[in-house]
């Protein structure tokens, strides 16, 4: 007998239908003798509806109160799995975040965890009941209602599979593994048994949108066995061969495979956006008092590139999402020129970030020189350029995301699954 | 400075414009300086949403996991109304009801409040801010999501107003007071600028919708000055007019009232069902035998009436609300009829309640008599009659119900105000 956390999202759970299936699936793994804890996702769409009804009432709705309304989504999935599992003759019991004892910081609509209460959970779990959490969602510290952010449940059924020390979370999804890249824009795209956490990390950082980024770091830390598999298969399909499908992200290095230097996927990204202060004066500390205000407005930066310096003036550029565009213009006008100087900032929201990502690249140069080749090959000119020990990412006219994505694929031969570089 | 609270309802609460409404007429009472707690039910079909869907994930939805899923229409309505209060500059905060410390017993769907803690919303109060409660919902003592029943924010309200010894609760609905009798039956019904609490306890369990019975008692048990008053009137109303709008609930008795021995409205209902037991053993304990099963079955029963003994053996007969009716039939079935004997159940849902009501009645005769005249003369048989000290209830073919209420609202000259008798 197992632990074992199952995550269903928006999609798995859009329909009483689609409801019913998942409590099916869940009853078939508590019947082969396993604890269950299910983290889910709202029924798909209703997210938007409450923000879209939110809007309606206020044109910028108070965060605080968002989170309010936005945690109810999760709240109306766990009622209904658990009346689904209960037809099913399973005993089952949903749990709010606040019931469970989410606790976590006060940064409303993208708030981080800081712990989490086994007591409830692991009352309900002695009692031979699988236990509903509703994801995304948490409470501060004086008993305010937050949420994670997008995707947040991700991150809730990881950090709950870690706090309980479960021995697999499966993170069910509409797709049914990692691949080398994203099968719609390459069709010999492979899927991976298995994948390295750094690789896994490296790729939702990249942009790929199997996992949310701060699930995966959360997974790592915990060093918590997660496995990405489809919800759309047989519900049927027997346990055991369930249990070993989708990818298994890992955290034991293979020695065979580091010596084999393998570039494992390609991640394309049309999120970001692209900010250029020029001419600003290259004093020591001037790259701090330009992301220092960024990072206050709680505006996650990305790709960060100074040129060098000519005549004690110099560019720097960084990406930040889409999203908080406009807000960081903001910032840098009424708290950084100011105070930076700088000729003025040049912006584009029309760019993609293809990142090339594998564990061996650490031990072996010319993955860099291979990636500009096949680009150049192609005419795509490369706006910026980043990287790191498993990761080398480039930023390029947003045109150009599918071409890029599949001259790299090829360059590194991944139709034949992870390559040698 | 008066601590206010208010009460608004599914319709009032039915749009985004209406929940902007509601924010503009909250403000202009913050603004004439009251401290303010706003209790608001969910959005008008809400409810009926989420107990559909959840009928169409379980036919038979376990009633916890029901209450997790029905609080969710409140969660989204106290998050719209804080931010449209804030739009408007009010600084305010919502609150679910484990947020408040709404505590009730475990009875999901029909929970019972034990006790409402302060703390959190007079600290809330205490910051300046207007206080937003979800209606309709409480914990049980191990933290369990309860709902009050249908109907159950009016309790909330006038729970909350006892526990914080507020000023006056005002329940804002679709009608402008208590009336006489059901405008939309008898066009000459009158407005009443005040109503004793014994005659509004007898009209709502009479089924007068103005308000549910539940929070009629509550207000009567710690005399929470109650007014009921129209959210349809122009929001820019004069605070001062508004004050003194609607149907006023008393608690001090007008000695010049009494003498003049008033009848004061009709009620009438169609929610109720007749069940007979015919022949059962006429001895002592056998009401008892009956009706403790029904009550453990958390099924009310309203009238009961016994006739005489013939041979030992006696019809015992009473009415539960209409929905109940299948079950009931069930318990008695199941419980009742093996011990008890009997020789069948008779039962009824085309049945009519029609209630005369007037504090007067109690020091004066022929109310009564008076009653059964105008339904003779209209031809209406009575099926059953019950009499309480302000209060006489009849029932009838559920088709004459407008007929008799019209017969009975002449007959007591209503179409002038509370009439002598």
């Amino acid at each position: 007998m197992a632990l074992i956390v199952h995550k269903y999202g928006g999609t798995s759970m859009g329909s009483p239908q689609r409801i019913r299936n998942v409590a099916h699936r869940v009853a078939k793994w508590r019947k082969a003798g396993h604890q269950m804890v299910v983290v889910v996702s709202a029924m798909s769409g209703e997210t938007n509806r409450l923000l879209a009804l939110a809007k309606e009432v206020s044109p910028h709705p108070d965060p605080r109160e968002l989170d309010v309304v936005a945690t109810t989504g999760e709240q109306v999935s766990i009622g209904l799995l658990a009346m689904a599992l209960k037809d099913l003759g399973v005993d089952a019991v949903s749990l709010t975040g606040w019931q469970v004892g989410v606790f976590t910081d006060n940064a409303y609509m993208k708030a981080r965890i800081d712990t989490i209460s086994q007591e409830r959970i692991r009352r309900e779990l002695d009692a031979g009941r699988v236990v509903i959490v509703a994801g995304f969602q948490g409470i501060d510290p004086d008993g305010n209602i937050t949420t994670l952010g997008r995707g947040g449940s991700d991150t809730s059924a990881v950090a709950i599979a870690a706090a309980l020390h479960a021995d697999e979370c499966l993170i069910f999804t509409d797709v049914d593994g990692v691949y080398t890249t994203d099968p719609r824009i390459c069709s010999d795209a492979k899927r991976l048994p298995n994948i390295t956490f750094e690789e896994m990390l490296e790729l939702a950082s990249a942009g790929s949108k199997v996992l949310q980024i701060r699930s995966v770091e959360f997974a790592g830390k915990f060093k918590v066995p997660c496995r990405v598999l489809s919800s759309l298969t047989d519900p049927d399909l027997p346990v055991e061969e369930e249990a070993v499908s989708g990818t298994l992200i890992t955290y034991e290095e293979d020695p065979k495979m580091m010596e084999k230097a393998l570039v494992t996927g390609i991640a394309a990204s049309r999120s970001d956006a692209k900010v250029t202060l020029h001419d600003v004066s290259d004093t020591p500390g001037v790259a701090s008092s330009i992301l220092q205000p960024i990072a206050d407005a709680n505006i996650d930066v990305d790709m960060i590139v100074q040129n060098v310096s000519v005549q004690g003036k110099t560019d720097f550029t960084f990406t930040v999402p889409r999203g908080d565009l406009e807000k960081t213009v903001q910032v840098l006008k009424e708290q950084v020129l100011p105070k930076a100087g700088g000729e003025g900032i040049v912006t584009n929201d029309r760019i993609a970030k293809i990142s090339v990502v594998g564990i061996g690249m650490r031990t072996h140069s010319g993955v860099a020189s291979r990636m500009f080749k096949a680009l150049s090959e192609e005419g795509i000119n490369i706006l910026m350029i980043s990287t790191s020990e498993i990761k080398v990412s480039i930023v390029v006219d947003e045109k150009y995301t599918e071409l890029a994505v599949r001259a790299l694929h090829h360059a590194f031969g991944l139709e034949n699954g992870p390559s040698e570089v």
